[in-house]
């Protein structure tokens, strides 16, 4: 095996980091804790999968002898990362990989890169999305995924084209995220894709301006220019959302998102083990409360516009935190309705240019007398 | 019981902040878990102790109805500190507290303040320090004693005045550091302090020019306008430092502190389970190595000025990156000693105006052959 190459610490370090995350530390099959390393020209790909995730990055080198080896992925980034001379090379010295500096030297055992199972290509291309509303949306959208693996629907994202609207949906029963904004689409697309893929786009797509979708009947990727994410789909189906979404609505409440939110936290430590805030609307204004006889009681009041009925919910403070969370300060919609049926918040005024989310989050039977 | 004030949010929340730190938030005593909010003209009285420690601080606050109350301290904290209108009252309802602004009122349940210990007097002052060098030194010296409970003597850290100098020595076994700094003695001062209650100057005392020094045969106190803090004796004696200090030495090497301890980090992720790197003391250098079968090899060259033996040593890796962290970008000396006998870093040059700083670490036996 042959390698060496010269490459700019921090551009290498970060690609390495990327790729790292990505892949087990540890684990039954040691050969999917390595990183594939190959020079080429003046380029150096990286690649590495753990079966079901799989990243293939370029990056500029001064390539002194071709060749590709493998190496632990994550003692690899530590090094790098921890370096501070602005320049590295990487060259192979009989059964090492020697990461050299002026100071220093750092030498990995080399893994059996025959035995990996490499990276292939993407499938083919759906769609391209702007890279930066993509980022907004995923990191909106994801966070209401489950992160139990017991149930491997709820860890996913719905990613779904519909015209000239990309749609992400995530949900773990309790609560549901549904975003879309505009796509150029290239084909169909209607897969469940890990969510933890898709996060990695807010961390590592941030340069990107334009993102490609890519998909087939098994796998899923992005790609953006020297990057390349691949992931194999999870199993349909995946629960439908119009139902909370297009049932007829009992009152709609216009109010202040940041307001909303410090009041249901300020609130909620109240609740006692139940842990469950009511809202109450009044005729303008939104009543929070919480009580417990071991932790006492609170109440707050918040200024809204209401349109309907008058009417009180207790909801599971988190998921309502958690919901108000991904708002941020923003004038916010909330579509109540009676009984054990959805709430669902969006934002006051939908601009159909941009990226849109509605939230959807339940409310519980309250203890009656 | 009554009681009924209006304070200024931020300082109020600050300091039931501070206090709620110190106390426990459940345990076999429900009322240790409490607050005493004593109101009286224009001030204030907040007091707690979790029967070791004690706090005793004084604000500002406009006392409608003077009297005092017991309440839970944390969801006090919590709410005060979530709050963001500029003005906030307490006032006793009923069976409640309640925390009232314009727009929320947040209730706890009194506790029975009859059966609270109480925090009394601290016992006489011994001294003066200021309180910025007494923070910045607090913060190294701690860092070295132990967070095992199962040998008390060694979460302490030895605070002793010694002439014009107040020295403080915490070492967990393993490492030792011992500092002092000049102050201004009113008596003698010998005693063993949990590490925690110095570590709280650091948190409380920003503000603070001088503190004063408390102490009795069983406990010891720090107070600043505005706060006291008192806790009881751990039980003595201490290790002495003498043999670490005042031994012959054999090599005395000068080296960039920053440049070590980059050297250090770096390297240590290649010593494998034993964590141990060893630092080859040359003609114009160290060499820092570390090496296991697994993980792979590494070196990294740092330029000394030796004066002295040459020689290996073995030292775990954390301990020396720990000593190298407290120091910083200083210019280092460090005291070396053949055989498994103690090596001391401090500053090369100490200003004897000003606080000083040694920290002993312990090579450790290497595998022969």
């Amino acid at each position: 095996m042959s390698l060496d190459l010269t490459a700019d610490t921090s551009v290498l370090a970060a690609a390495v980091a990327d790729a790292a995350r990505l892949l087990p530390v540890k684990g039954i099959d040691p050969l999917l804790t390595g990183l594939l390393l190959s020079g080429l020209d003046d380029e150096v790909v990286l690649s590495g999968t753990d079966r079901e995730n799989s990243i293939r990055l370029r990056r500029n080198a001064f390539v002194h002898t071709d060749g590709q080896v493998l190496v632990p992925a994550k003692p690899l980034a530590d090094t790098l990362g921890a370096l501070e001379e602005p320049e590295v090379r990487l060259v192979v010295e009989g059964s090492r990989l020697a990461i050299r500096t002026p100071g220093g030297r750092f030498a990995l055992p080399l893994m059996d890169g025959e035995l990996h199972p490499g990276v292939g290509a993407l499938p083919a291309a759906v769609g391209q999305v702007n890279a930066a509303e993509l980022i907004a949306l995923v990191g909106k959208v994801a966070s209401a995924a489950s992160r139990d693996d017991a149930l491997p629907l709820f860890t996913g994202v719905h990613v779904q084209g519909r015209g000239d609207r990309l749609a992400l949906v995530a949900t773990d029963r309790y609560r549901m995220a549904i975003g879309d904004l505009p796509w150029r689409p290239e084909g169909e697309l209607d897969v469940l894709v890990p969510a933890p893929l898709l996060a990695e786009v807010a961390k590592q797509a941030r340069a990107a301006e334009v993102i490609t979708v890519h998909a087939d009947g098994t796998r899923f990727g992005l790609s953006w220019p020297g990057t390349q994410l691949g992931t194999v789909l999870l199993a349909s189906p995946y629960p439908d959302e119009s139902r909370h979404t297009d049932a007829p609505v009992d009152a709609v409440v216009e109010v202040d998102g940041d307001a909303l939110a410090g009041a249901v936290r300020r609130v909620a430590p109240y609740a006692g083990p139940r842990a469950v805030v009511t809202v109450e609307v009044g005729d303008t204004e939104l009543r929070i409360r919480a009580a417990d006889p071991q932790n006492g009681e609170a109440e707050e009041t918040v200024k809204a516009t209401v349109d309907g009925d008058r009417f009180t919910h207790g909801y599971q403070a988190r998921y309502l935190a958690d919901a108000l969370r991904v708002f941020g300060p923003a004038r916010l919609r909330m579509s109540m309705r009676h009984g054990m049926r959805s709430t669902v918040l969006a934002v006051s005024d939908f601009n159909p240019e941009e990226a849109n989310l509605r939230y959807v989050v339940m409310p519980i039977r309250m203890p009656t007398g």
